[in-house]
């Protein structure tokens, strides 16, 4: 385990200024903090060939108050056209805003902030109060040939919301972020696409006392952005929870969609099932805002049962046993757990260093010949009905116990629960000291699994002193994601944005997708032609022409639906 | 119980000769039969106010030769490329050929060809032998405005068959109808799309002595036309199995598929998951051959387990009882049934006087007050893993007992099982009394069953003399789907296709889907613009214009895509 002791380096611990670039990048609540424990620093000191030397000082903070120079390029006609729709307090062309609401999640993106450079911004941002305003603007917007870029959470980890050509932002977490019906019959809610996951979950949670409902529930949908995404995303960009090998995708618990486009409106059929030529209700799903706005959708939820929810953790002897296990359980038919992560090597053996075992098991694995760098951790949970869960959980481990795995109880993954979402905010400390963590995830089916695998930790391995974790925990009968998280330390942003696009590139070259459940935004758009072939990638943009003729839902790149071809990767 | 004595009706007891329209309208194997019971004939002397003269005579059998005059209306040139391109051997211009591959088994088709009348036929029927002779015949089509009409199993009763503008039929199950790879790994096969549902399923659980597999296998989806239809046609219309519960309908087992469209060729990707904009996989999944010509399907395939299927029934008080277990059984989160039927009172009612039960059971439900009238019978099975399904099981059972119902052993789910598939061959004998059985199926979410279950029946027994049973047979967490038989004798086709034609617009009218799993065709195709709205129609007839920009695929209606506007209903 990584020493506790040593040099703590001086985390950042004020809230970002009122204004500074740092107010926009920085991950979460601005109140909240989760800095890197002292075990992380001895592993970067360690791994990365970093010295006390190297956390002295901060570098690009992103501390300095935002100075934007840009004016509003949209006509004064215009402007006062939107302000006449919306209210004046519903429209600004303040660069601060017009900043805030151009900047995503992305990596690059906070690198670039915190450096105070900038890319493209809106002309204006405008908070629709509900869909009837989503209208007037898209109509206007559309006449005058005015591109809309939709911004929900603000999570995009894929340049999902750069304003590439200008124009307007429309903010619909503002005011369009509500349970509209809990239909308990049915057990469907119909939410607005801007209603945050904690606010959501709550609503359902406390259905008997909000909507006097029978029964409380749940949305089943948690991905690692869950505190700072919306529905709307999680549909927009094909989103993936963490539970999602019981629940299902975000695309699984969608029944139906409202959404406003330039050609015309429409809401998708809600039948539970309908053979009436190809879906509309998935032709929309991961559009990523390209063919229209979301202004409504109405999804599965499930009943609230958290006292059923069963715990689990396991020490695998190798990746290739846990991953033989994951796969028997993904297509043994005896239930399926809500969360299972199984873990590499590498990134276990951090885990263990970085969050310890208790030393009594730490002992055992030792005692039983679970070797560092071979064994492989998994952990999870089950939820349902209370019989059914105690049936599953028991199926698990006994098949883990075929494969040579030692139960460890529910330790590890109840631990991993309560700080699942609060990872992702140690990356603007790191980043004050010049270290960058980042992430990429693909699928792929078992039979390929284990080549990209190790091909991709090939290439992330190739370059010294960087660290490269990965894990599975999203499972299909047919395979399974790959989550690839790599740490190092780069000298600029472009250097990171090479050897970055070069893991995209690996990716595809060993078999995986080009995206699991980050969707695609304008940061894979370039691989979107060669990874979809040219007839898929035209019938995409058929339906783009279609939806869109004026391109101006969300231009630029996204999707790759209107990429230059000098723009596009071959590889 | 209808009397099992009186007089027996003259069946037809002949294969349909050779030649005639006979051997072209009757379902299944030309040399067997399934003849309606006396049960059945007492129940329809009974209910259609029939007497033994109605049964002294067949009227409209359809035993004579076809006799068409009808000249291929291809030129010769194109006729000796087809040939040039398959082998002579490979296609037909007779007349007989052309009229088989032009019809399928809508009950309307039967009639017309039981009074020798025929509607369209195409020009040409070619058997191609790969995915290379499609390629070229559609590039020759596609080249010189020649209409093309995919026939696979030839099951559709959507009138999903019809070659409206002439042309060329591809009949793709003569070759192209093999297992083409199994993968254990990823428990995937890829099959050609005119593989027959028993051959499929029987290479799946022979996978060891054919394939050297490690494991038997099994599909899944079991259609009522499970013998006389093709894996292809499941996927492009949407099909449904009746074990959807458990297994997802035709279009969750799809992991990827390969078409030929006259605009390009291409495989949807096979991940396992993927959030790259909207999946081409699914918009191509019920498109009904209009977009181009699926020639390769890769599905998920399940573990092959009969040993640990489990059988149950019940009596439910009510239909009310039965559909409040249903719902709770599908919301539950306790694991599904495969199999899960629920009649309506009308239906059990027949099914018991039809079927019959062990005398000592009648006993038991007249002693415990299960009303005739409005008790309703639950059937189904369990799957998949042993102890899951012992537990799946007594849950259910434990459910429906809560609901008042009464366990009546495994006897009705195994004799269901037996004749699952053969109850469509009565069809011919009733016709050719006179008497029509036909039936239509939606789909419906839990708050609209009642209303839409009423306001069916309501038309449908409006009509005198006319018999209407109802089950519920696939189930999801929103709703269900509802499925109608109604048996009467019409004057004339005419007069059944507007009685039809009348429970379509009802079950609209009512909330329900204008089809669940049946697909389209040509048939559903009038209300098909009403049906989505305006725009999503558009949005399917931009893709269609993408595909196939000549309207070479499936022209004339299908999918009401080209279906002129006077022809469309608007109710």
């Amino acid at each position: 385990m990584f020493k506790r002791k040593g040099v703590r380096p001086q985390w950042q611990e004020k809230p970002p200024p009122a204004g500074s670039y740092r107010s926009i990048f920085k991950y979460g609540d601005p109140q909240k903090f989760k800095h890197p424990s002292l075990s992380w620093v001895n592993m970067l000191k360690a791994d990365l060939g970093m010295t006390d030397e190297d956390f002295k000082a901060r570098i690009h903070e992103g501390l300095s108050p935002v100075d934007l120079k840009r004016n509003s390029r949209l006509l004064p006609e215009h402007i006062e056209k939107f302000s006449g729709i919306l209210g004046r307090e519903n429209i600004t062309t303040d660069a601060y805003e017009r900043l805030k609401y151009a900047c995503g999640k992305t990596t690059e993106e906070m690198m670039e902030l915190s450096r105070g450079r900038v890319g493209e911004i809106s002309d204006l941002v405008v908070h629709p109060r509900h869909k009837e305003d989503v209208r007037d603007i898209l109509r206007y917007c559309n006449d005058n040939y005015i591109p809309i870029y939709p911004f929900s959470g603000g999570s995009s980890v894929t340049l999902g919301l750069r304003p590439e050509k200008g124009g307007v932002t429309l903010a619909m977490g503002t005011h369009m972020n509500r349970l509209l019906t809990l239909n308990e019959t049915n057990q469907t809610a119909t939410v607005q696409p801007g209603m945050m996951g904690p606010a959501f979950e709550a609503a359902l949670n406390q259905a008997p006392e909000r909507f006097m409902a029978k029964r409380r529930y749940t949305c089943g949908h948690f991905p690692q952005s869950f505190e700072y995404s919306t529905v709307g995303g999680w549909v927009a960009a094909f989103g993936s929870g963490q539970a999602s090998t019981y629940y299902g995708d975000a695309a699984d618990l969608v029944i139906s969609q409202e959404y406003i486009t330039p050609s015309g409106d429409f809401k998708t059929l809600d039948y539970p099932a309908t053979a009436t030529g190809p879906r509309l209700n998935h032709m929309m799903i991961g559009s990523e805002g390209t063919f229209g706005v979301l202004v409504e959708i109405s999804l599965k939820i499930f009943r609230y049962q958290p006292d059923n929810r069963r715990y689990f953790s396991f020490m695998f002897p190798t990746w290739h046993a846990a991953v033989d296990s994951a796969r028997e359980m993904a297509q043994g038919e005896f239930g399926r757990p809500a969360v299972y992560r199984i873990s590499d090597p590498e990134e276990t053996e951090r885990g263990l260093q970085l969050y310890g075992l208790p030393s009594p098991v730490n002992a055992l694995l030792k005692r039983r010949g679970f070797k560092p760098t071979k064994r492989s951790l998994c952990l999870g949970t089950v939820e349902g009905d209370r019989d059914v869960t105690r049936l599953v959980k028991h199926k698990i481990r006994r098949l883990a116990k075929s494969y040579g795995a030692l139960y460890l109880g529910e330790y590890g993954a109840k631990k991993w629960e309560k700080t699942r979402y609060t990872e992702p905010m140690m990356r603007e400390d790191l980043n004050d000291y010049g270290i960058t963590i980042d992430t990429l995830e693909t699928s792929v089916s078992w039979d390929r699994l284990h080549a990209l695998h190790q091909g991709v930790r090939r290439y992330i391995k190739g370059r010294p002193q960087t660290i490269c974790m990965t894990h599975a925990s999203h499972f299909y009968s047919s395979g399974t994601n790959l989550y690839f998280i790599f740490i190092g330390r780069f000298e600029s942003t472009a250097v990171f944005k090479q050897f970055h696009r070069g893991i995209i590139d690996h990716i595809q070259k060993c078999g995986g997708s080009l995206s699991h459940h980050h969707g695609v935004g304008r940061m894979m758009a370039p691989w979107m032609e060669a990874h979809l072939g040219t007839e898929q990638m035209a019938a995409l943009r058929a339906l783009k022409k279609h939806f869109d003729p004026n391109n101006i839902m969300n231009p630029g790149g996204q999707l790759g639906l209107d990429l230059p071809r000098e723009k596009m990767r071959h590889s």
